[in-house]
């Protein structure tokens, strides 16, 4: 049996914490059994490591600033190596050039394109505990990359299959995925398992638990996982292609969300290049509503993007107003997208009904709706997006 | 030309020095002038991670350690190459395995047995600016390693011998060699030039400029080098092997020393038993005085030995009692080992005498005298080192 287990910086963050980790990889190797562990930087080491490299220069140089934070995940496997040794285990820890993770050069979000197992295995079979920095690999040049948000889930995801390993533990703050956050909604289920799709629109649509391109890269390589807390290590949920199918399996709420309105622009050529510039931009856009009223051709076009980037947005369409002749920018704050995901969605009609009259009785009369595959979202005021949560999932979850 | 510069961790320690360390780079980049820099961890650097790690063990795991500590140097390299390009050069940092620092895997304390210069010659026929992390390497099976005390002036000189460089200037916050610590002897001179084995005597006497060990290998290599100051950038002593040859190069003090006097030892099997358990303990034992008058052909045996390891010599000495069979153990402490040290010293029978009786005029009488080929060593009270030091000095260069 191999484990691949995965911590974050959070459960690595402290003396003790360093030495929960150290038993819960000790409690999983035996005679047969052997664990690969993937770890992120201890708790705010990379904010500081930013924060040095901000003092020394606004410049951006990626590949140097990928040398500098792949120290963070250094630090923290050493430590947990020396840790294990103490406690009697003979443990080993790998940069991401000595795992064999292989990236290309796209410094600061490089994607792994091949895993060369051999020295994971080498010491695998000598009987070794092995501890893997997560979130870097070496490029072909033999550089120093990081991959980016979510880089050390990935990491562990793709280190489990290249491995064949028999299962993949993501240990996290949490301890599972639950129906609704459960810091907002006290009686939000925890599930035991769910799909790999239900777990990417959660992931994309606001829920903390991984970020959805590490869940997309576990589905396409098939390799199942589990969301466990490293502060209990109970039975998480685990994350695979069997899950059976619920017509709701989450709510989840993204409450830093503004809505942007461009009045006056033409329907056709336009906006078109209106979402190219965004794309370019790499900007992304979500809830995307359009009226085509006006004269001339002339129409509306409403999108939601994150707070974070908003006022790049409305820079970035200021600076083309010559190009796409719009009339006017508006934009609303302080909006929430709440959204209902399951993957019987699909087949249901009722949901979307369900979840209107629900927001209804609290006064909540969303003017911008949008559904997917296998979700709808409904953007709200956020200040109310806490009580819709609970109402939410008390009428989906309520009953079980 | 190319010239290898080397940065010690003081030189690195703030912002503003990183941007001086910058720009003395630059200044030494030109149409056909070409730059390797080596660094060391920045300020505390590494008294930092040696404390996080000893916060989670206290077993010593020699391969992880070094796994720690060399992120010291990834973290200094990166920044100073960021700083470079920010000035506009193009500079890039290569951690000890991408520099190809290749050394045995005697973790902590490693040798560098040969360096693979492909990729620092590529870097710097790109037109590159290459910074290289100093006192660390990678072992035959791709381990990282630390090359211990002294580690970035030795990866200094090894990487200016295997690149054969036109000069190496060795960056540290001295601005050169002394007659005598300035510090302490205000008039001292500084050398503008000085061979190999007297920099080596001075460095293992007691002048902190540079570590014995990375001297010794220049002198084995022949790689002549500079020792500057980084914030003044002035001229300073150059060490190499055509020096002209001085009577008297300097006057070094160590002032943390302990006599530690055996009593009551067999002068033969025992005395030979007694040195051999200091050497397998790693135990420097410099100056040595035996008496022999006693009976039985038992005698006396008292060496010097360095404050910080007197506690371990004598708990040794202790539990091999039985063993050795002395009578007696006595330890005198605030010592200081006073030294003259010249290539010239040979041919001159006056040093010595100068030297006694220019201690006399200060009423110090040392009991203890010891000379090597080119030097003079008696141990004082170390009390009275500095006012020593001063007489000498003035003594041996007043005149100049």
């Amino acid at each position: 049996m191999l484990t691949v287990m995965k911590f974050g910086g959070s459960s690595l963050s402290t003396v003790e914490r360093v030495a929960n980790v150290a038993s819960i990889i000790a409690s999983g190797v035996n005679d047969d059994d052997r664990v690969v562990a993937v770890v992120s930087a201890r708790g705010k080491t990379t904010d500081e490591l930013t924060k040095v490299r901000d003092s020394i220069t606004a410049v951006s140089v990626p590949r140097e600033s990928d040398v500098l934070l792949s120290t963070g995940e250094q630090v923290s496997m050493s430590l947990l190596a020396m840790k294990l040794n103490e406690m009697g285990h003979d443990a080993v820890s790998l940069c991401g050039w000595q795992a064999g993770i292989r990236t290309n050069d796209r410094y600061g979000s490089a994607s792994i394109t091949e895993i060369d197992t051999s020295r994971v295995l080498r010491e695998l079979e000598a009987g070794r505990i092995v501890i893997v920095a997560g979130f870097q690999g070496v490029s072909p040049n033999q550089d120093i990359t990081t991959l980016g948000r979510g880089g050390s889930d990935t990491t562990a995801i793709a280190l489990a299959a290249a491995l064949h390993a028999d299962s993949c533990h993501i240990y996290t703050d949490v301890s599972g995925v639950f129906s609704a956050n459960p810091n907002v909604a006290i009686d939000a289920i925890k599930h035991r398992e769910i799909s790999y799709d239900e777990m990417i629109e959660m992931s994309t649509l606001g829920a903390k638990v991984l970020h959805n391109r590490s869940v997309i890269m576990a589905k396409n390589a098939d390799v199942s996982f589990e969301v466990r807390s490293s502060l209990t290590n109970d039975e998480g949920t685990k994350v695979h292609r069997l899950a059976p199918e619920k017509t709701v399996s989450g709510v989840v709420c993204d409450d830093h969300i503004s809505m942007v309105t461009v009045s006056g622009i033409d329907s056709g050529a336009s906006t078109c290049r209106l979402f190219e510039l965004l794309a370019d931009n790499g900007i992304p856009v979500d809830v995307i509503i359009r009226s085509q009223q006006m004269y001339n051709g002339k129409g509306m076009v409403s999108f939601s993007v994150s707070d974070t980037v908003c006022i790049r947005v409305v820079d970035m369409l200021n600076e083309m107003k010559d190009e796409l002749e719009h009339d006017m920018l508006m934009v609303e704050s302080g909006l929430a997208k709440l959204s209902a995901v399951g993957s019987g969605l699909a087949d249901s009609c009722t949901v979307a009904s369900i979840m209107l009259s629900e927001l209804n009785k609290i006064d909540i009369h969303p003017r911008y709706i949008t559904t997917g595959e296998i979700r709808i979202s409904v953007i709200i005021p956020s200040s109310k997006a806490d009580m819709a949560q609970i109402i939410l999932n008390k009428r989906f979850f309520g009953e079980e």
